[in-house]
Order: structure tokens, then sequence, then C-alpha cells
């Protein structure tokens, strides 16, 4: 069986942030990073249409990858089950697609007493996928099924993407959103949208030193490490180059500085169409 | 020749509210609106797909319309002119494509005393189309060519399509971008996106009583009926049913709701594709 990279999709920039947390703990793969920047954001569009977008992407890296994260919480929360369920088995049986569903779920129950926070998009929220995805680990591990509490926060995407500051405003809008989150007594706040780690610093200054916070670009890398470690057959078949390929729907300017600014390096992105 | 609806384009809600208003001018035509709000917005996207995107929908329009008018200021600064000159005269010879640019711009000109202020989106500023249009307009009128003060505002259109609302942080994200604008010395304020119509109090309560603010939703319909009167061989052959059909590239909730609430009234889309 030849050799596979490791593909990576996000709706747009933000997948690039876990990206390169990726890169910096398994800096020996070969990587596709793919962002469809023409169609971004995704999160306030419908289940279907989320879907359908997600599947064109998955099957574009499938042409290079066997193997393929989904760093996107919106595409993870509306796609990716499906995906599993009936994209795979029907069409491609030897391919592997995983979220960041899991990784923060897991991360953010080793850390709870009981009351769990959760912002995300619009679409994130509406599937309930994260309360249905805390009981469903919870009861695995034979722990307390926690409360979630969860907020959508349709702007936090567009602040992080925008190419200008408001520091001001933005401080009010995450209050606006976290006050009654917090208000709801919860312990930690998982950050459901790849985007939201950029603005960590506004979300630490509302809602103090105490509660913990996940954020799962942070903690993606290290459970996909334990992951490979878990499933060698997978990680047999992985090529090893230390190669990085960006391909993006949309070649603006901005993708491209935006891209290199959150891979910490510059990068030289290709232009596809999905369809 | 078989009669023809009016069509009408825009990649979301925002042309909504154009829409109700030409109704409201004139409503004995047939009209079908089409939004793209699967990919929507456009404004910051590049313009190779700003003009993709336009061209695929003006084509699905045209299968019922002879006369489209583009109801999206991204679209009509950026992909209009290329429809005008390569897509017509080699594909559709006898369709008519109109933009919402120039009757803001003659509306802007009739009122200034020589210094106008835009307020538009990424792609809409970076297409310079704007300044070039006052230049040709002010020309063939012959009357002084103004000083165009071009803002572009990426975060008013996401907070205009927010299902939540954020009074304080709005009116400080106004104000931020406004302040340099005004401090040139405008007299003229152009609302260069048909989404700040909705934003009209906030910006009113920033630029003060004295600026005069020109909004292209409520300038395209008289300029429109005046068109109409000019061009009696495309008058005559548009339908005369007074119906509206409402098309929708993802049918979410919120565009049910949205859409409803832009045309005053409810209405029902339907889901198409466009490629």
């Amino acid at each position: 069986m030849a050799a596979t990279k490791i593909g990576v999709f996000d709706s747009g920039f933000g997948g690039i942030d876990v990206l390169r947390n990726i890169v910096h703990v398994l800096p020996q793969y070969d990587y596709v990073y793919l962002g469809d920047s023409a169609r971004a954001p995704y999160g306030t569009r419908s289940q279907d249409i989320i879907y359908e977008f997600t599947r064109q992407a998955v099957e574009y890296l499938f042409k290079e990858c066997d193997f393929v994260i989904l760093a996107c919480n919106t595409a993870s929360t509306v796609a990716l089950r499906r995906i599993q369920q009936e994209l795979i088995p029907q069409k491609y049986p030897d391919k592997k697609v995983l979220g960041v569903l899991i990784p923060a779920v897991e991360e953010a129950l080793s850390l709870t007493r009981g009351t769990i926070g959760l912002i995300a998009t619009e679409a994130t929220v509406a599937s309930n996928a994260f309360p249905i995805q805390f009981e469903k680990t919870a009861l695995q591990q034979g722990c307390a099924v926690p409360t979630v509490v969860q907020k959508a926060t349709p702007l936090l995407v567009p602040i992080v993407e925008a190419s200008d500051k408001h520091d001001e405003a933005t401080l009010l809008i995450v209050r606006d959103y976290l006050q009654p989150v917090i208000e709801a007594g919860i312990d930690t706040l998982v950050l459901g949208c790849t985007h939201y780690g950029l603005l960590e610093k506004q979300i630490r200054a509302v809602v103090g030193p105490n509660i913990k916070i996940v954020s799962g670009a942070r903690v993606v890398p290290e459970k996909l490490a334990a992951y490979l470690h878990r499933h060698p057959e997978i990680e047999k078949k992985l090529s090893r180059g230390g190669t990085v390929r960006f391909l993006t729907t949309d070649l603006t300017d901005r993708f491209k500085t935006l891209s290199s600014v959150f891979f910490g390096k510059e990068i030289h992105p290709e232009k596809v169409t999905l369809q």
C-alpha cells in the first residue's frame, strides 16, 4: 500500500493554528492543508450545506490522503458522523476521518468538577453534538455526566478574521457572550471553534483566573499522537517527508497573509476548486 | 418575444431590503430574488471568486429573466463590468444587467459640496470602483470631480446578519470606522453596501445631523423607475403579475426568518444550487 499524507481541513484559516500545533508535535509526517476560503465561514449555514461542503473537501483530500482531520468544530459536529457512517463505508472503506470534538471533550471531562461552558458557532450549538458527546464519553469513562451550558457566539469568527482591530468593542462582545455562561456556575470553558484560541487573552480577562479554558488547537496534537500510537496500522502507512502543502478555494491576499501569521512562517497556498 | 421577470441578486439577505423598496415603487412587475446564502458574504473574497459566483447567479436568473439587477455593491463593483463586457456580448446579447453603483453615485454627486465618504466591504474598496465612477459621472455631468474618502468596514455585515444584538459594541465599532472619515471633512456619506442601511440609526448617531447619508436601498427604486421610463424597449418586455419568488442557495431557518423581516412580510424561499 502506498504511503499517505495527513489531510487537515478547515472552512478557512482557523485550522492552520491547529495544523501548526500538530506539525510542532509530529513534524516527521507529510501534511496537506485545505481551507475552503471561498465559502467560509460555515458556522451560520444549514446542516445540509455544511455536510455537502465538508464532503467535497474530504473527497478532494482523499486523492492524496488516507487519513484526514477535520480541524473545524462546525464540520466535526455537523458533518463528521455522516461522513463516517455513510461516505466512508460506501465509497472509501480504507480511509479514516477524525474530528476535533472528542479531544476537547476528553480534556474538559478531566478538568471539570461538574459544570462546563461551551462557546461555539450557531451550527455547532444547534447540532447539540457537544452535550451528546460529553454524555457518551462520561458514560464510557464511568464518570458523572457534566452539565453543559452552551452559547452560540456568531460574531467571534468575523472578529478574528477581520483585518482591523476593535479592542474595546471586542472585549464588550466577549463579555456579552460569556456573562450568562459564567453566571451559570461553570468551572471549565471549552472554546468550541478553532478560531477562538486567538481571542484567549480577551476570554481569560472576562472569565477571570479560576475557570479552566480548553482550546481544541492545544489539545488536538497530543490526542492525535496518542491515537497514532494506539493505531500502528494507520501510523505505518504515513509518509515521512516533513512537508506541508497548503490548498485554498480562494487565493486572496488576506489568505496569504493571515495563513502565514497563523502558521508562524511564510507559506505559498495553491488554489483549488471544490464541487 | 416572451415576457420576462425582473431578477434581483444579492450574496445574502441585504438585497431583500432593496427588493422591498423596488416592489413598493414598481409593484406591477414580476420578480425573482436569488440570494447566495450558502457562500455569503462576498465582501472578503477575491475578485476572481466574486466574479465567478456572480456569473453563476446571473446565468441562473437568465433562465427566467432578461433583466437582472445586482442588488449587492460587492458584485456591482467587482463583477458587473466583466459581465457587461464579456458574458453578455458573448452569450446573452438580448439580456441586460444593472448594478447599484451608479444610482448611489448620482445621488451623492447631487448632494455633495466636494468631499464624499464611502464605507463598503473590503472587496468594494479594493476595486476602487466608486472613485472611478464618481470621476466618470462628474465628467459626464460637467460638474467638479469630488474627493472620495474610502473606508473598508468588514465587521458591519456580520453585525447586521448576526442573530444577537450588541448595541454598545456596535456603536463603538461604527465610531472606530467613521471617525477618520468624518475628520477628513466629508459632507456626504455613501453607504456602499446594501446591509448598512440597517445600521443607519447608529451611523447617524456617529456622524451627527449635518452629514448627508446616501443609502443605495433608498435610491435604487427611483433610479430604476426612471431607467425603465427612458428604455421602453425593456419596459414593454416585463411581465405584469405582481409576483415575487424567492430563491436561496442555503435554506436555513435564519434565511426564512431574516428574509421575512427584511421583506416586511412572510416569504417562502426555495433552495437552488449554483455551479
